[in-house]
């Protein structure tokens, strides 16, 4: 028996510490699977080893071993065989095909946190090398789905929507989502929060309603006011994802067989029949011409098919910002004025009535090619903001929530031109840095507004770009920054030699 | 300004832990690399986020970086890049060719701890997947030799020996060393020990003497008497080779490029001129035809030449174990009987001088073909034995020690043919793991005893094996598990059906 050395760390996964010399006199090594048993209980952990942390005689065991065996006083170890889902991984690594029942027990063990960092990454980096076939996305896929709780709607169609990522300022949810369910479809939207970005459609809807709630609510909300926007994290859907991301956000990698299976499982999940992906393209995006975008959609189409869930794919302009904001606050002040038939941005209505629109005909509440219509009457009858409000009251915010009640970081600061001529350059990703240094996600209040787009006529000295946060030293090393390298250029004389872009 | 929460556990790397609010705030995501500074240190360390273990206004350290920052009670986080290797790990995954730079680079930052246990695994998954070409793996080479300790001998040439395992009983090293040293050449033998055997040399070698010694001690006593039989583990020589093993252990894989790059660094970074590597083929071998090994020999030839290095590849026979024992002392015992000239099986002693004998030839002290005879003449004149004497003194071990002395376990146990017949199958795997189950190699007087190999005749009754342990329970769960599942078979009849077997 061992002397048990608590070890009050979270760490996301059973582990426990044993000096070397107690570890070889097991014949085991660091990177084992062990058994350890107290009278009562018992649970499988990883080893690791150490020479100092931990005295022979002892074992060191890490707070989620700890609470599964009661926090025992002293305890016994056994040797435990690896995971059957090891040599799964390893078959991956070495090309070869996975049964269905192969690929479930590698994703239930990502969920039971059965895998060590060392094993997940070896699965990332296989499935990133060598890309799984449509069979094996499928059952990817579905394992993905059936490895967490699900939500069965009575009534049906369900419809969905996903966008790819990689351009700032893209709030259309918070348009489709109401148009939508203002039209008596369903459409029980999972979002989530930033990662790299400046918000998330999560981070957007928290600034005006709570975004955490369990499946069953998202199912009695939505079955209530036609739809939801809430935060995917907070539930159990597809719950490999979040320990999948882990691995691929640190290696900044983005494998594709399992890009395509976590898009389809948090959307299988909700029990969707119906699903548009927004996939923008452009320079800073996923996808540089539409050419990239083709073969994906259609991996999208095959798998949605699979499934039996129907999907269109919409390849958007990426180019520059959704709207004229970025930051959470900022943007959905933006999506209100556009609600509330207030003006705004072109470039954000028409996204969202295209998306809405293709979402409506899906579902069959509106003709082929009558959906873009359709969207925008719901939208200026004003249907769409009642609709919105409802959402935000069930989801416990304020239903009388203006656009200019908003607010904004009080930080404000303005970047000029410093010359006249016309935008010529405009880099997306250096705007999404500044609403980050300003302070957003985290600072809802945070962000930066948009004054000039591409091609845009500009006198010197005229605002670019305005910076809010509601720290004014964020402010400032944002403002700095944003001098020292302008996310914005404007050029005078480029323009007498390069005519194509005085039409824009 | 952060509170510190010192965790004082060791975890092999500069790690911090967040509270999931506050890395929000500060744009962090986990697995990102922050800087860690207080007033006069910094470190850099891996992030990772919980919402739990630590408050929001806190921060969790770990042992590694609070030593590097001296404790401090308050500290400041700032975003740091990721390393540049990351990229390079990234290259390999895409199958891109590496420069000798990024190849160092990642090996450098592997022998720093700088990598997480995630970015290793995808390494080691990646170098297994993608092979490096030869240009490539002499850069990963030359790395692993160059990141840690040297020896520079004065005199040469320095002979080296290495063998790729696989084979139970593998003693010969106690015998190489000592006729190679006896014959004039330096032979400075850096061992391992044990992850999956039943003994490895260092750990037959500490029967006798300490193993553990520096680089410098080991020149040193090199000089002195010829030759050393010393732990590679307890020096700085390739460093990076400890690491890599505990990430390619938990996945128990060995890619190919890594595995030549780890033989060769050991043996360049001892300065080793000429090096023969033992090669067994069989059954439960890493090889198991001699074709399977020529293109390994090969591969090791090429790399040797392009270090400067003479290498010879010696294949073996491995279907058996060498000799007829298996576990530390009882090798050790075997080894000393065949260096005392009292016996001791043929196995072993052809093998050994097969291989010494190969080494005298490649220093020049025996004509070609005349090695072994050479070899021979140094063991039955007893200089190999009043050699490997001398090594025993200078590792601090005793001189006088006789093979009749070696103690062994007492708690022995025969296992009895169950019927009479010869022995038609003989299971290597099976005979490591009973000496592992009787307590080797951490119980070093454990091990089995064989008494009859492959194609001998036995009598119902007579013992096959005999297992030893300091330990009854241990030895008497050995015991049991070999009746249940006998490593050697024996089979009467067959023998009758199929006359090829009695040949033998």
């Amino acid at each position: 028996m061992l002397q048990v050395r608590p070890f009050d760390i979270e760490i996301g996964q059973h582990k426990v510490m044993l000096n070397l010399a107690d570890a070889r006199e097991r014949g085991l090594n660091a990177g084992d699977r062990v058994r350890v048993r107290t009278k009562g209980a018992a649970t499988t952990a990883i080893l690791d080893t150490t020479t100092q942390m931990v005295k022979p005689g002892e074992i060191g065991i890490f707070t989620e071993a700890l609470k599964e065996l009661k926090s025992p006083t002293s305890v016994d170890v056994l040797p435990a065989p690896k995971p059957a889902s090891l040599c799964y991984i390893k078959k991956m690594m070495d090309k070869q095909k996975l049964t269905e029942d192969q690929i479930r027990a590698i994703v239930q063990d990502i969920v039971d946190n059965n895998l060590s960092e060392i094993e997940l990454s070896a699965y990332v980096t296989a499935s990133y090398i060598h890309n799984m076939d449509s069979q094996e996305t499928e059952w990817l896929t579905r394992a993905m789905i059936e490895t967490g709780e699900r939500i069965h709607f009575d009534t049906h169609p369900i419809m969905d929507k996903h966008s790819i990522g990689g351009v700032p300022g893209n709030k259309v949810s918070l348009l489709v989502v109401p148009i939508v369910a203002a039209s008596g479809l369903l459409i029980p939207k999972t979002s989530s929060r930033a990662i790299t970005g400046a918000g998330g459609t999560a981070d957007l809807m928290e600034v005006m309603a709570n975004v955490e709630f369990s499946a069953e609510e998202i199912k009695e909300m939505t079955e209530k006011v036609g739809g939801v926007i809430v935060w995917g994290g907070a539930t159990n859907i597809a719950p490999a994802d979040d320990k999948l991301i882990k691995a691929e956000y640190a290696l900044s990698i983005d494998p594709y067989s399992q890009m395509l299976a976590s898009i389809m499982a948090k959307k299988g999940a909700v029990g969707a029949d119906s699903v548009v992906v927004d996939m923008p393209v452009g320079p800073g995006t996923k996808l540089a011409a539409p050419e990239n975008g083709r073969s994906l959609a259609k991996d999208l189409i095959d798998l949605g098919e699979r499934l039996g869930i129907r999907v269109e794919c919409a390849m958007t302009f990426g180019g520059s910002p959704v709207g004229r904001t970025i930051g959470p606050a900022l943007e959905v002040r933006e999506a209100l004025t556009v609600l509330e038939n207030k003006g705004g941005p072109n470039s954000l209505k028409e996204k969202s009535l295209s998306l809405a629109g293709i979402l409506l005909e899906m579902g069959g509440v509106a003709g082929r090619g009558e959906g873009y219509k359709a969207a925008e009457e719901i939208l200026t009858s004003g249907k769409a903001h009642k609709k919105l409000m409802e959402i935000i009251e069930i989801q416990g915010g304020n239903p009388q929530i203006k656009s200019e009640e908003i607010v904004i970081g009080e930080n404000c600061e303005d970047i000029l031109a410093p010359t006249s001529g016309y935008v010529v350059a405009f880099f997306n990703k250096r705007l999404v840095e500044l609403a980050r240094m300003a302070g957003a996600p985290a600072d809802k209040k945070a962000g930066v507004i948009i004054h000039k787009k591409m091609g845009e006529r500009v006198k010197k000295g005229e605002p670019l770009i305005t910076i809010c946060s509601s720290s004014d030293w964020e402010l400032e090393s944002a403002a700095k920054d944003a001098k020292r390298q302008m996310p914005i250029v404007v050029e005078g004389m480029l323009l007498e030699r390069y005519p194509r872009i005085t039409e824009l």
